[in-house]
């Protein structure tokens, strides 16, 4: 991150001034799962409520961070002309007004990831997210020209590098190194969780 | 861990009399995988030949916890009633034999993980591995009595206590931070390779 470009205040402060940000309106879809599926899955996770409050307290570590984080990964699947065409045109030729327009969006996750209730909105908003990278509805939210899913086995790979990569950012503010473990675990949880639940959009609910 | 169990020796020295443990086999499935389809995925989770060096210096700090990980990690399923069919009899109630019968491969998968290469032979021991989680092969192996198929949530949400709870055991043989970090954040990529490779038997190829 030899630049630094902070996270956007919009993104911050107003995610509802973000084109096609969902979260809590009846535009998002309404999810399939129940909310004891979703303790279920938290139990699965082993996500506990000292997590919660871990992730509150790495919200505060990643918010400046989180347009930077997004820039990184990004530069990385740049680095695989093979999965140029899910984020650029279908000849995977660059759409910088797709990738633009998707970016706030992508920024504000990182911070959903860490504050949201988990709640019903939640579940549907999450659900909103997994359809949006499939047939059912990828490139309708920015009128993109681009392929019309991204195959479930980059997502679920994908997962490790936003995992992995989140520590240094965690460490970034000077945390000690109890608190970036017990921020990184935490977010570890949540992340798979909200990856575990976008699934839900690829599979059949007898496999699912 | 309170009490220390050492992993067996037949895990680490002689896996090919593990009963059921078919790597390398003409008992496994064939992948419909190709090499350039894992090379794109070890590309999707960040996985380098540095990494590739940890995971073997993880595999001897590992070694001899392996057993003691998967005892932990089934500690833990076992507080979540709603997934005792599926390692249990259908109704839930335990089943030694299947859980006794299945655990040294289990131990085997983390020292697998860490150590073998990353070859057609490692390709289809992880679709037979993806597969004993579906209804296409799950229970055959053992001859269990238990439910037929494991919902792939579940599978995909305990990643996160995997991946997490690897890193107390990567860090006590006396590791510096730096190399715990290290060798979590490979590990993690591992994991992540394996399980999305896992989740081909649950999807079909189109969206996968």
């Amino acid at each position: 991150m030899a630049e630094h470009t902070p996270t956007p205040s919009v993104v911050l402060e107003h995610p509802e001034r973000i084109p096609g940000y969902d979260y809590g309106t009846e535009r998002a879809a309404s999810s399939p799962l129940t909310l004891e599926d979703l303790e279920r899955l938290k139990a699965a996770v082993s996500l506990t409520a000292d997590d919660e409050q871990a992730l509150r307290e790495a919200a505060e570590v990643l918010a400046d961070q989180a347009d930077d984080m997004v820039t990184a990964w990004r530069a990385r699947l740049g680095r695989q002309p093979w999965l140029g065409g899910y984020s650029g045109h279908p000849d995977g030729s660059p759409n910088p007004e797709y990738s633009a327009a998707s970016k706030p969006r992508f920024d504000r996750w990182i911070i959903d990831a860490c504050t949201r209730p988990l709640d019903q909105r939640w579940l549907d908003y999450q659900h909103e997210i997994g359809l949006r990278h499939t047939a059912a509805k990828k490139n309708q939210t920015d009128h993109a020209d681009s392929l019309d899913q991204i195959p479930l086995r980059y997502v679920l790979a994908f997962t490790a590098v936003i995992v992995t990569s989140a520590r240094q950012y965690l460490g970034a503010r000077g945390a000690s190194p109890a608190q970036v473990d017990r921020m990184h675990a935490a977010f570890t949880r949540s992340v798979m969780l909200h990856v575990t639940v976008w699934t839900r959009a690829y599979v059949d609910n007898g496999r699912w």
